[in-house]
């Protein structure tokens, strides 16, 4: 599977901190997820179609993350997601913040497809996990 | 109307606060509304039914607030709610937050019952707009 | 006093939804501080030095908030942010939030100038009061 | 160690969850760290003294959840939290939160004392550490 990252800026606000003067710990979630809806856009598959489709949805299933600096207000964040695994009910995305050189956390995210209906594990949509296969470069199924 | 107060106590965690070492000034809309909602529910109505109910929804239409002192972390707040006005497809609920005798912040939150279909104005759940009505000590229409 | 109008774009994802399946209403007051925060950025003030300089904290002392339509996800937002009042220790923005030509929320919020050490009113700093008077095309005082 | 657990209830309201009609799985990190606050208040310490005695903060590390269920709205969820390791500049606590009988999320939070100074990794506040011992029946050091 090729290294293809792709990237989203995210600006640190009031909203984003805490009282100890830097990035709510959770709110790194927030910032990982919206990465994840900006590489599903730039294919062309947005969450509210993805949603009204009323057929399978992706969820977060697991999730690790690693906090290494804190970042603060005003900070301009970097968010470099890559596939590390995409299987036929779930994919696995790592995904790093940085500020400028510096790493901030590093995440792995396991989201799985679920049933809309019923909440069980089902195929990832055909049309996204094709589109995902050919952003990272791989022979079709 | 008579000038029943429903009261909640609201502790605050770090993830209310921000880098300014108080509490954000918008997580006080999200206290009023656990106010408004464990007051529906002292009535006997639960949000997640009055959703699956797929009936009128209500939502907030209007809204002002005062912020009088900062909370900081730590704090025990009481939101104390009251109906200032219950009309056809409105409510307006007054609703200020203390910490002891302080007061922090003052509100005003009308809001309007709308169709769930249409997103148009409609009368508020009767069983709903009785009970407030009941509680109020108000006779009945 | 002109009517020179700042413009910030925000998308929404699914941090800024509810169950009712649009966005929460307490995020409108996020989108507009980002929005106030990145005008006096463009004039050259950052959140973060403001706050470390140790002096004057400019603090939201009252707001107003018209909700007009709900915002769902993948929504393209846009804050118009513009001063409608600018006194020695306070600022009164009016931001209006759009999506194309629909008015999503109109809002009016007064923000106060506070001593870092006392908590109570202050000037605003000099130098930020001048750049939002020249913002403005306002005579020097 | 003994198996000693805390126990908190947290109720879900309107602001907890998102489009998908569930809780936003970053809110889940926010319940765990409201138990461990509350844990730590039952014996005796407050956050808000932790941050002005200036000395060591306590911040989270490293992080890993796994979604087992979705929570939704007006769920009241029970956080369990033990304390699975404890050593000299870094503590590990393992937390369950279930819906009555079901386990909707599991996770396993590593939290580092550092300077606030510094932000390098420094002892944990003995007065804390001894607390912690002597809550899991541990003979002290």
């Amino acid at each position: 599977m090729l290294d293809k990252t792709f990237r989203l800026d995210v600006r640190i606000y009031w909203e984003d901190t805490d009282a100890g003067g830097i990035v709510y710990h959770s709110n790194y979630l927030r910032y990982m997820e919206r990465a994840r809806t900006e590489m599903l856009r730039s294919l062309g598959f947005s969450q509210q179609q993805m949603k009204e489709s009323g057929e399978a949805l992706i969820v977060v299933s697991k999730l690790e993350i690693t906090y290494r600096r804190p970042a603060k207000l005003d900070d301009l964040l970097t968010v470099h997601t890559r596939i590390a695994s995409l299987k036929h009910a779930s994919v696995i995305f790592e995904q790093t913040i940085t500020r400028g050189d510096e790493v901030i956390a590093q995440g792995r995210v396991r989201c799985a497809s679920i049933s809309a209906s019923t909440g069980m594990p089902t195929e990832i949509n055909p049309r996204i996990r094709q589109a995902l296969l050919d952003y990272l470069g791989e022979p079709r199924d």
